[in-house]
């Protein structure tokens, strides 16, 4: 697919934006005071010198993670942001649904922002954007396929009609307050995926984005390497480069290898019926399902809401060529020859609910899998995702599929770029200084290392955090000051308020679930009215603990009686010893610390 | 190390057991009616001629799963049981600390068992033990390590002193009822491994335990290959083999070339203090370290309780030669310039409450990481401990330690053999049947491929299941029974006692936590004595959702008085509605879902 280069810069404004809006927010890291960034005492009298001769670099996210990906860029009390997103909870983040950015230092500069610009459409890169717009409506800007997805997802939170959307181009430069914004096409595992040349009087400073180098892409269109050599010759200040796959050596394998495996397996597979699971976003890889499903006369359906959202999408903005007549409903897929028909699904990291997990627990409304159903998984695991995929595999086997997954052939490559590629990128842009970004602390010193091997002085590569802001000219790079730049957590509608109390009751409850004493009591009769109430979840299977429960109704009896006798009528004092000493009581009997909740009505 | 080759062959009868025991457990998976094993119907009039005719393997765990292997083979009557360990919970079985096989299909047959036969030391062959002596006291065989890790489980256990342990030794061959056991030497990642030949009238089974083929082991011993290939010649009738590593192609790595890593590596962190984390077991890898360190002139500490443990009993045992005033206490570190320290610890899968989990984080008694350490993690994550090593290493790198991990050198290899060994062995062995057995079903299909790759006929060739009974004879195959193989869990002190309702009420909590109301009522006045009281733990930040607690009190005194006025004073109807319109409105208010816990009590 041919990229369209069009070159109509724009230069847009962003209005007075709302700030003073009560923050619903609870960080889970400890918070330091929200210091707004220092000015640095450059000790000359001109302030529009001073300002000149520097730009500021904020880190919000991105930084020994993976995911929530965001940067602010500042010059001359102007400020642009790359990237917007989401990361996904770690397993200790119980009932956690998203992890967003924290967007404080955005909020208290709200009026310098001019725009955010976003590198692709990935959820990592994308999916803040909605939690960031409820406060600040900033214009965003991306290309038509990043710009169609950031679309679909505001619509979905309400946000669409208000939002200042900008399509923009690979080759594009644009002018937005005092910086110009050059857009670099890369190859990546999802289209339209961009670098930007970040331009001001400071300085240029290049960020990759996600970003390979494929020289057989399946649109046909190599990384820009030539812009990127352009920029080689002109100083560049700065380079923020994708670290993900720092730590493997070589290059990352052409999208187009996985095509050729497709045939192969379509092949091999004689007869049976097709199911490969994918990720949505992919839509390369999504082509070449088509491409091969086509070639052999197959038709395809496709399983999964996001990827008949994203399929959706992709189609209708170009991004997905179709031809008539191969896709069909998944509920007619039942009508066809097994041999007829290829099934493309989401759940190639063995979600739960997904449709390739449903398919696998039988819980699927149109897809039956038998010993005619032939799986591939065109996905590796994500780490952490390794026993919930195997579980999927092994269950897809128990049903008598044939699987191909992980190593088995090439049915998948990763997006980004490998060892030799980075150091290449970073050789042709030569910048002065280098800044690993996106990745674990493992990743970025791995990337630091390459940088290192290719001649790099060491001092000119900086390792950061999350809410280090950098002061750069063509003098120095130091962090100058730190804003706030935690993890929020959104857990259904509540955006930051499931902080370390909530988590902390959720693991308590989750390893030893609890054990509720209820009771009333009459303050004149000195004793309980009743015996109290004992009632557990999730801590013992009660029709073989009888004798325990009433043992601790019995203590409980004893201890609020003892109290009661003695004229002491306050709760917390009551429940205090009541949590203390049943809690000693379970854990002799059972080894297990429930969490006790006392519950005294005083009438 | 040379093993020991002694032929005192023993002979021993187990003495009649205790069977009538009232089981404690309760099975998560659902229950066939425990059937004992039917016999088979041969149509032959002589009893004894039917029995001498075929033998019966029963597996009780190991299939379709990684752990607790275990399995029975009856002949005649007669019973011997090879291994008996535990498993490891996946991370949904909350709170569970271990999992065990089910062992009803024992109990039952108790006054048949001989012993248990037990390859090596590993907890997933050794670690339910204790759980299935505690009901029959059955006499366990093993090598001399083997045994020595036994015991020390078994002191743990308090039943160390009723205990029944044999020592046996590689190439030695057991008389036992009916049974005639060979103990073949193996390769593995401990010690004093073994395979099983296990002959009776009926033919002879090779169980391979776990395996690898190592041409320069730690301990100077190959595995006994001439005694495999005796085997092949004199018809073999079945072979169960070790899957776990089906999926890797190839040769494993001999563990001798860890210590060539180890001692480029030693040399490579020039004046850091080395700490190096392995898997406490592995006492090859611990003989590699001490002697590395030791022609370094490196003193060498020990940090973690299970290391101490199996380094004192492998000591004591000779298993592990250490030279005089190598071996320092952990407390005298400080003492020693950091480059003449090595600390070997355990930790190595980034559990929690390891040692080197406590050095990561900062919380190590002796330990302190600066960056004068090099650290060598020498082990690759299990599936599912891949995110927790990752921040085991960034937490190590974020106090400024150098971290060796994975697959930056050969820093670690695998205990079990690869494709190209599985097929030698195999081929070797030439067994009529075959059982790939230690594996998730995509091991066992694999390892069933390269049995078919080597020309193995399809049906000659088993995909069991825990619970089946395979009845085999020169002649067929198959099974002919299923008994109760399901999961017992152990929490705590409990033993089965969390099933399917407690794991599922520690998911619920988990995910939204819970709310509880609680009201006392007089059914002659018809209302509250009192507003409810509404107390919610994991579900919200309580400071910040006042507003939703007075609502959900309201509402629940208007059930609760709307029932009263209408004389209702059923209690399980009055909750029931509570439960239902409290989970509806604070899933509209949130989009979460807490356990709705109503307490009434009537006066």
């Amino acid at each position: 697919m041919q990229e369209k280069q069009e070159n109509n810069s724009k230069k847009r404004e962003s209005k007075s934006q709302k700030t003073g809006a009560v923050q619903k927010k609870k960080r889970v890291t400890p918070q330091k005071p929200q210091a707004r960034v220092r000015k640095p005492a450059t000790g000359k009298p001109r302030r529009s010198v001073g300002r000149a001769d520097n730009i500021k670099v904020t880190f919000l996210g991105g930084l020994n993670e993976i995911g929530k990906n965001i940067t602010a860029f500042e010059y001359d009390d102007e400020i642009i942001i790359v990237d917007c997103g989401l990361a996904f909870p770690d397993q200790d983040l119980l009932g956690v649904d998203i992890v967003l950015p924290d967007f404080t230092f955005l909020e208290q500069n709200a009026d310098k922002i001019k725009g955010v610009f976003v590198t692709h459409g990935h959820e990592d890169h994308i999916g803040g954007l909605p939690y960031l717009l409820k406060n600040i409506n900033v214009p965003i800007f991306g290309t038509r396929l990043t710009i169609g997805l950031i679309r679909g997802k505001l619509r979905e939170h309400g946000l669409l009609r208000r939002a200042k959307l900008n399509t923009i181009h690979p080759g594009e430069k644009i002018d937005i307050g005092k910086f110009n914004i050059e857009c670099i096409h890369v190859n990546h595992s999802i289209p339209d995926a961009l670098a930007f040349a970040i331009r001001c009087k400071a300085g240029t400073i290049v960020h990759t984005g996600d970003f390979k180098i494929d020289s057989t892409p399946i649109d046909g269109e190599i990384i820009d390497l030539a812009k990127f050599a352009q920029l080689g010759s002109e100083n560049v200040l700065c380079m923020l480069s994708d670290s993900t796959n720092a730590e493997r050596p070589g290059f990352a394998v052409s999208e187009s290898k996985v095509g050729e495996s497709f045939e192969m397996l379509f092949n091999k597979a004689e007869g049976k019926r097709i199911i490969i699971a994918t990720f949505a976003s992919n839509i390369h890889r999504v082509q070449q399902i088509i491409d091969v499903s086509h070639s052999l006369g197959k038709k395809v359906a496709l399983s999964g809401r996001s990827l008949e959202n994203v399929v959706g999408i992709a189609k209708e903005l170009g991004y997905l060529n179709i031809p008539d007549d191969v896709l069909i409903p998944l509920n007619r897929v039942r009508q066809y020859d097994p041999g007829d028909i290829v099934v493309a699904t989401t759940g190639s990291q063995g979600e739960p609910m997904s449709a390739l997990a449903r398919m696998a627990f039988s819980e699927h409304r149109n897809i039956s899998i038998t010993e005619n159903d032939y799986v591939i998984i065109s996905a590796t695991p994500i780490p952490g995702n390794e026993k919930t995929v195997n579980k999927v595999i092994n269950e897809l086997m128990k049903l008598g599929a044939e699987v191909v997954y992980e190593k088995m052939y090439d049915v998948h490559v990763s997006g980004h770029a490998c060892q030799d590629e980075l150091k290449l990128l970073l050789g042709i842009v030569k910048p002065k200084y280098f800044i690993p970004v996106h990745g674990e602390l493992k990743h970025l010193k791995r990337h630091a290392d390459l940088a290192k091997n290719i001649g790099m002085p060491s001092k000119n590569i900086l390792l950061l955090e999350n809410g280090n802001v950098v002061q750069m000219s063509n003098r120095s790079a130091k962090v100058v000051a730190n804003v706030p730049a935690g993890r929020v957590l959104v857990d259904g509608y509540g955006v930051g308020d499931v902080g370390n109390v909530v988590l902390r009751d959720r693991k308590h409850l989750a390893q030893d679930g609890l054990l509720i004493v209820a009771a009333a009591f009459d303050p004149k009769n000195k004793k309980c009215v009743l015996p109290p109430d004992v009632i557990t979840r999730g801590f013992v299977y009660v029709k073989e603990s009888e004798k325990l429960i009433e043992e601790a109704r019995d203590l409980s009896l004893e201890i609020i009686n003892g109290f009661l006798k003695k004229n002491i009528f306050d709760q917390g004092t009551i429940k205090a010893r009541l949590r203390d000493d049943l809690s000693r009581l379970l854990y002799e009997r059972t080894k297990r610390s429930p969490m006790v909740l006392p519950v005294l009505i005083e009438l």
